[in-house]
């Protein structure tokens, strides 16, 4: 599909230059021998021709490419975009460079995609995993390919994660010392280690302080845009009542608050809020959100440190739970 | 540095299956003269094995690789975020993958960043470009690699751009049209084409409305982070007063938001406010700014277009400037 590029030669260097073309090879090299002031001219007029070190050689004759992949479920959602970020400086400092892989959270688009890195070749995988099923990453493992799990995680594999079960705990808890007593729970697909974790944390602040669950404002929201709208509608027309949410995702904690808003219901004096992986640390929004501090940063530097250790044959697994922290803003109000 | 990966023949293949290596390899290429069952019976084996089909031995044949490299500012940013996503998903449809590069807005990351995209042979770049200066534009024309810019313009090549001048005219206009005569613009650094461009419309409206110009109130905000709270400080300093802003992006326009609001200054009760992207598309956010929209997704296929059509041979420049509207939201206040 793509023409052939035209390829500038070793031997239309040293013509131009008028240095041996092994003189050429040693300077583009790096080799110690070639004088500074020689090296650096030939390396100017190979950059002036549009020569480029031709890495695909390296690699099949080596093994390795030097590149990750990244496959994530939207880059577009800043939980995700953060992510990146940290994973494509921090894998760069490394020497490894970073193709992306947009996943919307469906198995046969991550299947996809790694078949699509593993052809590739591919030195690792970083993946935030869909999870609906565990075949994609039974397949992953099989190739052979060093595989990190971020942010979701299976006890089978290497993974970096926050403290969920931490997180749902601590902002939980927090509602439940400003007096609320019906937190309705706004959490992911169950399928996902995150959601089920952030719940288990619910459920241990109200064991905590003595409550008991209130098992109907436990609701899972569909991935799918809008899916908010659709829960508290639900909610109303079953005339189930609730002062306060904690939102699986600052995503989602904003949608609620769009839908409240739009039902005259004020945040915080009518309904407290809590989301989750305080993306307000990079966004610079008006509204404090109070939320539970994922630390992405730290997560994402510390999958690359796996994933490159992996790559460098590290064969034994890696897991990682850091602490997560509840940022408060201004969406929590004591009754 | 990396481990040498373990590599699964067709031989292999054909010993743990029973069939030739010519039958193994013919499947593995989906030949017509191979029966279906046979065929999935030897990819389903293939798969089990680890084995993926080796690109690069192609690609050093063929001469390319069907990756793309992107070289954006920051990934963290979701004006940045959405391009990608967009980018990576049209890209991958036509069979390309796509290398992600942050450049921090800083030209010498950038130029690291192109020299990695052509060490890894990519067929091609798409590139918001730094354009503090043109050389790394002009160095990456020389190597002959196909590339296509976005968001940003330089004459010289292709380009997809939003209509930046009409966006710059469109936000003021309605300011104006709303009452507003004293209009802080807080523009991007003027050596990046959209920020000089959305300023020519900020003039243009004055000028169509008869109104001179506030020269006092253009202010550029440096890219760092908390620029805005800087300027803004200054002109309290300075007793210089307006009534509304019309900021270079959402992002900006968030954050001159979140400055106000710490000064009791309330949008748009005492402050109008309109950006620049209309992000809010894209994250559901209970805060309706009025914004311009910039359509990045028509942008982003647009460019991935342009780039496969230059890939695949055409040498002609294509330059596209795609219309910008505005998305009324609650934050224009009529004085």
């Amino acid at each position: 599909m793509a023409q052939k590029k035209p390829t500038v030669t070793l031997k239309d260097i040293a013509e131009q230059t008028g240095y041996s073309i092994n003189t050429v090879s040693r300077a583009l090299r790096d080799k110690a021998d070639i004088a500074d002031a020689t090296r650096q001219k030939i390396k100017k007029v190979a950059a002036e021709m549009g020569h480029v070190n031709n890495m695909l050689a390296a690699s099949l004759r080596l093994g390795y490419t030097n590149t990750v992949a990244v496959i994530l479920g939207d880059i577009s959602n800043p939980h995700f975009a953060i992510m990146m970020k940290e994973i494509e400086v921090h894998a760069r400092g490394y020497g490894y460079n970073s193709i992306l892989y947009n996943t919307n959270e469906d198995e046969a688009l991550e299947l996809e995609a790694i078949r699509s890195a593993l052809n590739k070749n591919v030195d690792g995988i970083i993946i935030c995993p869909a999870q609906k099923t565990r075949e994609n990453l039974k397949y992953l493992e099989s190739t052979g390919v060093p595989f990190v799990l971020i942010g979701r995680r299976d006890e089978a594999y290497s993974y970096v994660v926050c403290n969920d079960e931490m997180g749902g705990f601590l902002a939980t808890a927090a509602l439940i010392s400003a007096g609320h007593k019906d937190i309705l729970l706004l959490h992911g697909a169950m399928y996902i280690s995150s959601a089920r974790e952030r719940l288990a944390g619910y459920r241990r602040a109200y064991a905590q302080s003595g409550l008991k669950v209130p098992e109907r404002l436990i609701r899972e929201v569909p991935v799918t845009a809008n899916g908010c709208s659709a829960v508290l509608e639900q909610l109303k027309e079953e005339e189930i009542t609730f002062t306060a949410i904690f939102a699986f995702s600052d995503m989602l904690a904003w949608e609620a608050w769009s839908c409240l808003m739009r039902r005259d219901v004020r945040v915080p004096q009518d309904c407290s809020l809590i989301g989750f992986d305080h993306i307000q640390s990079r966004l610079n929004l008006p509204f404090s959100l109070t939320s539970v501090s994922s630390y992405k940063g730290r997560m994402s530097t510390a999958a690359v440190d796996f994933l490159v250790r992996q790559m460098q044959g590290n064969s034994a697994k890696e897991q990682l739970v850091i602490d997560t922290a509840l940022a408060v803003g201004q969406t929590v109000m004591t009754l």
